[in-house]
């Protein structure tokens, strides 16, 4: 695999069935363009005119509570609403195809303290957040296909508020991303038996060069098709279909997993790392959902320090995803910022 | 389809099969969150720091003409490169498919004037510049199945110089939007014996709600299916496979319609708008591709003004695409900034 850190070669995403093309040898090239504006000012523990701090008013003009752990309201600008009844699926005409759709978006505070992010809280505060995910998704399980749990971190990231904070997004469709995953994952379950990441796994365990971090439970590797700069992949070492199904052994060890990746990509260019991640399980409805094994992607911009990012521009959107930089070099300087 | 214009839905993206997810109730939804730097200044008609023009020295060393109309060269950074010997698809294993790849990338300067846009030419000057995008289709399609022109224009799109310029990658494969484009062009064609884009042009035409602006042999449109807040398709109203198959009375008419669609994009915001674009036509290779129909995409990432932009963050990356603005409203808009 030695021409695979240096020639132009493309990899095919195993969990999407989409190609990235990969230029190692790019990584040369000057930048000119766009700088992102640094933020390494550190907000106050509590802000007034925050509308995610305790006890400040909503932009919708609801009050929050003087909470103290992870708080969840629904969104005040909701992409998805509940109003729609069964109808579901009227498949419009020709090329001409539409679907009435039903969900509901939330959001979730991490914490009151407005000046935290993920790895600055405790374990046991990031182990409450893990609860506050594993719930939401059990509840809007109960009356949706998808749960859609997310965070958009950093004003590069379109987040608007640094106050830490993810979203829920449930829906009555099964959404582009994950129905991709669901066939991948249903095909190698039908050939091989096995569910496509735990093989995945045990690959990358003897492999090495792509591992971040892991714990017994928890494995962060940059994926072999990686598509941004220092995308990760996190994933539990054995089959588990959905965040609820994650024993108490399991939450504690995403907690410190979570803590050590999230630190290191703080490290890498000494700045707090945006990101967007979500996680990805069996959707809810008909079907058990064998074939899926529950994982977390973690998409953060950065390319080359804190003010220059990956533009997925013009060949990327016209053409397919393009990367500067190895997953295998990306993974071994994030393991070194991670410090392990 | 009075719902599509308020409530939540979804619309199929007849040319990928892939789906998005519409929620026109949240135009309403302020913004707090980065706003983008204008860039008001007018560039000076030559640069002395400019790599691209005339007489200038490149980056990687080498002094460019003095070109009076388009001047193509070789990207001093290519993602893609011819090395590699036929040894073509060699699928790698498993979970870890690769595959070897070819290709070449150019840049296409599209006037010697450092301070003017593809609208600011003349029409005689934006038709040597389609002259320049069928000849290097042309060109390149002798030696690779596909050849990827577009630009980016704007520091916001990744563009790291405003000197007006476009490129050309070209590749021993066929990338994976044009693969999705390729697959359901063809079993429509298969089915209806006409192309896809043929009956949806025919449709738009009646239909008339989404048309931006038109002539005899192009339509711009802001597709049903548009992700961008302000996305359009061009295309010729009768099949046509590729750039080098339009004749002279079609380049012509095209280098109107660009330079009216654009001059309405600039209207818009009053701003020189931000945007990726891009052709897609039949790949080259052994079949004929008669179920191809040329067409450009226009992606601009503005939504509600010059510095207030569209996030493709969280939920698209990790679930769907997702608008703000239905595709009818957004062309209502563009149709009255073009004037027509
Ligand atoms: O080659 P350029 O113009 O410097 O680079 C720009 O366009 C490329 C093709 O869309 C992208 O891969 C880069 O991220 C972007 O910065
Ligand atoms: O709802 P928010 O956080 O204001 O909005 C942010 O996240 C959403 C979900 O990824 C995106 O659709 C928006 O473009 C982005 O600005």
């Amino acid at each position: 695999m030695k021409a695979l850190s240096s020639a132009p070669h493309r990899r095919l995403n195993a969990l999407t069935g989409e190609w990235v093309l990969v230029s190692p040898h790019r990584t040369q090239r000057p930048w000119l363009g766009q700088k992102e504006a640094g933020s390494n000012e550190k907000p106050p523990t509590h802000d007034e005119k925050c509308y995610l701090c305790p006890g400040n008013a909503r932009m919708g003009g609801e009050r929050n509570p003087d909470y103290v752990g992870p708080f969840v309201f629904n969104n005040d600008f909701s992409a998805l609403l509940p109003q729609q009844t069964g109808s579901s699926a009227s498949p419009g005409e020709g090329l001409f195809r539409y679907e009435e759709v039903a969900g509901e978006c939330r959001v979730i505070c991490f914490s009151p303290r407005h000046d935290l992010t993920l790895p600055d809280l405790s374990l046991q505060e990031i182990r409450q957040v893990i609860d506050t995910w594993a719930g939401q998704t059990e509840e809007l399980g109960r009356k949706y296909r998808w749960v859609q749990i997310f965070e958009n971190k950093g004003a590069i990231m379109g987040c608007s508020n640094p106050h830490p904070h993810g979203q829920v997004w449930a829906s009555s469709f099964i959404p582009n991303e994950p129905a991709k995953e669901d066939v991948q994952q249903r095909r190698y379950y039908e050939r091989e038996g096995r569910t496509l990441l735990s093989d995945y796994a045990e690959r990358e365990m003897v492999d090495r060069e792509r591992i971040v971090v892991e714990n017994a439970d928890w494995l962060a590797v940059v994926p072999y098709w990686a598509v941004w700069p220092f995308e990760t992949l996190l994933l539990p070492k054995v089959p588990v279909r959905r965040l609820p199904d994650l024993d108490e052994a399991r939450r504690l060890s995403l907690a410190k997993i979570l803590k050590a990746m999230l630190s290191g990509y703080d490290q890498l260019f000494e700045t707090s790392f945006p990101y967007s991640m979500g996680w990805h399980g069996a959707p809810y409805g008909d079907e058990p959902g064998e074939h899926w094994h529950v994982h977390a992607h973690f998409y953060p911009p950065l390319l080359r320090s804190a003010s220059v990012k990956k533009f997925m521009v013009g060949y990327e959107l016209l053409a397919e995803a393009q990367r500067d930089l190895a997953a295998e070099t990306a993974a071994a300087r994030l393991r070194e910022a991670c410090g392990s």
